[in-house]
């Protein structure tokens, strides 16, 4: 793709980052709300609490992106690096914003009710240097600040995730949205499951030489699945819907055979919808997994509809005495096996009154494992008050990718069971 | 902190990273890794699918770091713009490596096992610049490189996390070890709960400014905790360990009032140490949290031995049927109450038969509140079989943020109940 019009960069500060001991999440959100008005994002950049390293970033970033994102420095706790130096960077000094400061204040003494007299570094907050646009952080007490510069704009943002997000929504974008004509980006997405990206490459193998140079193909490997990312550009949005739509249409139908969704969204989405439209009910019994899949569906709001709950059977008197596994089975088949997951689904599916029952239970590691049952070793059953039909998986990876390789492959094996039920 | 004389850049490629579908976990490892060994990271950087942006990034970074890791452009479905990219910038032309070939072909024939023959683009990985070292990659098909340059070593790894995360170790890490003559750097983290980190900082105002130059103090806050880290470096790590040990005893002395632990580790991992060392068991009860308390707990490697599981009550049939909670309360107190986690938790101690057990129920959004329980409304009940407490929650923050929130007070509320507990 050709860049368009409109460049930006994200700069987050911390050394945090560079330690490995925070994920940086904020950078994914910006760069996803930038994109959804348009905005390329052509590099994101992290450095630590270091003042030549935040000066020099910024120096870089200037010379090629129309705006700079800059997150993180600005917490009651940071080092004083950050706004001392976007004094000095863009010319101005350090003064009192009233505005900032009734807020701060409004928020320790109505909303945080902390006892004592607000503390001298929380008053700092509303100090801002006098030649930026003040952003109001209705969620906290750093506010972000907007600069202009050489036709440039620079926008320094607090790291704290949902402060920054706030600030994004209701701020940072209407700003951008009215300082810059953008171009109009339209990602389209399909998600397979059941095969590599490498198999599903060979079924596109004429589409993606033939698409026009503005559209372009994009494989994500994803826990199992393979997520084919359309992206074209153009002048409206509507343009470029119409001009997609075709292209849309003949990738579904070339992956047909392992097509799960055509939205941007988890197997727990598409699962959810699946059943409310058939006024059907579920539930959890899970070992290995032990409530991830529970929590994945519960990550959906409103998912109370068609999700009941879970029995997280960790321990082999819990198969027993809530799911009624017998003691038996157990003891002969073992609690990973294809016997024990089929009796925990048929439980669950009785005792939580469900219309159908997902079981796990396997080895996730790194111990556990045994010659005839290696680490990796996963059972999972799909029950309903007709039938039950189970899978195994062989993994190979470690337990939290384990884990989430279970629950993705589980909840696909569901929907197929649902979409195949009468 | 001055740095060490060994720096690194990581650079990250792909579009996915910079239009936020994905959130790079990648770096965050590999700083990790580099740390431990006592490099330091100065930047990361991540850039789109595109050549100039990634010469200019290879450029870029060569001016200040010793090493530059890039990760991505190797998958079979890559662009085929990063290896003759690769191949340009250090002089050298694409040959097939016979090593790489017979691994390929091994995977494919005996691990993958895929009928039919092996893809054109799946031989295509064992293509390699003539110019690099191999670095194997035994968990998948696209190897790693290594290039050294002007004094610099370079080494690309494919983006898939596992195989990136075994080349770092088995490949990476020794090779730099022998290369590089490191510094000692070590961390030392406390983890505070209860309070934010204007107030732990407080505590810490004369203690901060009266550490040495080369010693550092990090706030790093995490869902209703605090975790403070020191940072110090030497010449050798037993020395710098000795010369931290005292500030660090200080550092936990002056938080003592809200210390969870002097490691660094999650309140899942310090709850589950206490309760092995106790020999005591728990299992939770969940509603709000919807099997996200179980998943902390059984991401544990070896919690099976102090938890036996979770009721995930989503559905209020759940809690009176699996936890024995009274159909009165739920219709007069509601699902959202003291009275209903109470019941809940006291049933879970009976049906999961454990010594503690912890249970939850709320309104996290964003639907789903009212006047009299607004969203973000959460309550915490642990039970053992002599008592029952109950904590109640405020939050305001997205859905997701108030699942983990939630989850991080209950596990908190739980320590310090078994603890307090004779």
């Amino acid at each position: 793709m050709t860049s368009p019009s409109v460049t930006a960069s994200i700069i987050t500060i911390g050394d945090e980052l560079l330690i490995g001991q925070t994920i940086d999440t904020n950078s994914a959100f910006i760069a996803q709300e930038l994109n959804k008005i348009g905005v390329w994002v052509r590099r994101r950049v992290a450095v630590g609490d270091v003042y030549d390293e935040i000066w020099n970033a910024l120096d870089e970033e200037s010379k090629q992106s129309d705006i700079i994102i800059i997150t993180g420095g600005l917490g009651p706790t940071a080092d004083d690096i950050t706004k001392p130096l976007l004094c000095n960077y863009f010319g101005g000094k350090l003064v009192v914003n009233e505005e900032v400061l009734a807020h701060v204040k409004y928020l320790f003494e109505k909303i945080y009710r902390r006892p004592g007299p607000i503390l001298e570094r929380n008053l700092k907050q509303a100090e801002v240097p006098d030649v930026c646009t003040v952003l109001h952080n209705a969620r906290g007490t750093a506010p972000g600040m907007l600069f202009n510069k050489d036709g440039r704009v620079y926008i320094s943002l607090p790291g704290v995730p949902h402060e920054m997000k706030g600030l994004m929504t209701s701020e940072v974008i209407p700003r951008l949205l009215n300082e810059f004509r953008m171009p109009a980006i339209v990602h389209k997405t399909v998600f397979t499951a059941g095969q590599g990206e490498s198999v599903i490459a060979e079924l596109l193998k004429d589409f993606e030489p033939a698409l026009p140079a503005h559209i372009k193909l994009a494989y994500l490997p994803n826990y199992g699945m393979v997520k084919l990312r359309l992206t074209a550009k153009g002048n409206s949005k509507a343009e470029v819907e119409t001009e997609l739509q075709p292209y849309f249409e003949k990738l579904q139908e070339l992956v047909k055979e392992y097509l799960v969704t055509n939205e941007d969204e988890g197997l727990e989405i598409v699962v959810g919808k699946i059943l409310k439209e058939k006024n059907k009910t579920m539930a959890t019994a899970e070992s290995c997994t032990g409530g991830y899949i529970a929590h994945l569906i519960t990550s959906v709001a409103g998912s109370s509809a068609w999700y009941k709950g879970s029995v997280v059977s960790y321990d082999n008197t819990v198969k027993e005495n809530l799911l009624g596994v017998q003691h038996e089975t157990l003891m002969s088949a073992g609690a990973v096996s294809k016997e024990t997951v089929i009796q925990m689904a048929n439980g669950a599916v009785q005792t939580l009154k469900v219309d159908y029952a997902l079981a796990t239970s396997g080895i996730m590691g790194p111990g556990g494992g045994s010659e005839d049952k290696p680490v990796g070793t996963a059972w999972i059953a799909v029950a309903s008050k007709e039938k039950t039909e189970t899978l195994k998986l062989n993994l190979r990876f470690d337990r939290q990718r384990n884990i989430a390789m279970t629950a993705a492959n589980a909840l696909n094996f569901l929907r197929k069971f649902i979409l195949s039920d009468a």
